[in-house]
């Protein structure tokens, strides 16, 4: 599988930064964008690896999500996980407990648009499991 | 000249409708992705023809262009016409005046993120003339 290869060709933007491994399970990269204050927002590029994925975590004043390419998964606390794919836009309310990442066998690549509030941009909670993430069902 | 093959080839969205016809110049389209209050923001994937382009304007909040394809033009008052191209970053501060669209001979495709605020996200003003458009030198 190359899965690089598949990566590279509807790239807009270069990869970036490996993303902090605190936060993410697997090989992830951001590559931050906007982080001015006077546009009260963050919004980075952030690129999976297949089988990679975030932290649960929450934003204290929502995030959107524009995916522009691969395939990977969306899950919000108590619900599911959501198939998402190049052209979803992911709208996550705030306080809302929630996970992305790639797919199994695909990777991930997608903007995400936080919003800057006085209480921050995010929260960082635990891990997502093996056994949470391997829960998708087609 | 085959634009529309070209614009077709690195979609991530469908067009949308037609651009109002008040604030643009040429044919362009309007894909709403978040229009949602909680957001705090209005974003949108905006396609504009070859020669096509909106008026000059402001946004009381700023707004950020995300080029996802083609080539086009940017300019604020009183500066040069500067070239955007896939994968660019345009970062427009509040009260800005200025303009975009695609060059001559390239189409354009962007998102626009457009804070909303209690004076609303945009303020339309006068047409962008032929000699303003064909102002550009590389």
């Amino acid at each position: 599988m190359n899965t690089t290869a598949k990566n590279e060709q509807n790239t807009i933007f270069s990869q970036g930064d490996k993303a902090n491994p605190d936060y993410f399970t697997g090989n992830a990269w951001l590559n931050l964008l906007v982080n001015e204050s006077e546009f009260n927002s963050v919004i980075g590029n952030v690129t999976f690896e297949a089988g990679a994925r975030n932290n649960w975590h929450t934003h204290p004043g929502g995030q959107i999500l524009i995916v522009t390419d691969g395939t990977g998964y969306y899950q919000e606390k108590d619900k599911p996980i959501q198939l998402i794919q190049r052209g979803d836009v992911v709208k996550i309310p705030a306080d809302v407990k929630h996970w992305h990442g790639a797919s199994v066998d695909s990777p991930l690549t997608h903007i995400a648009i936080t919003a800057s509030t006085p209480k921050g941009a995010v929260d960082w909670l635990e891990r997502v499991t093996d056994e949470e993430y391997n829960s998708y069902k087609e």
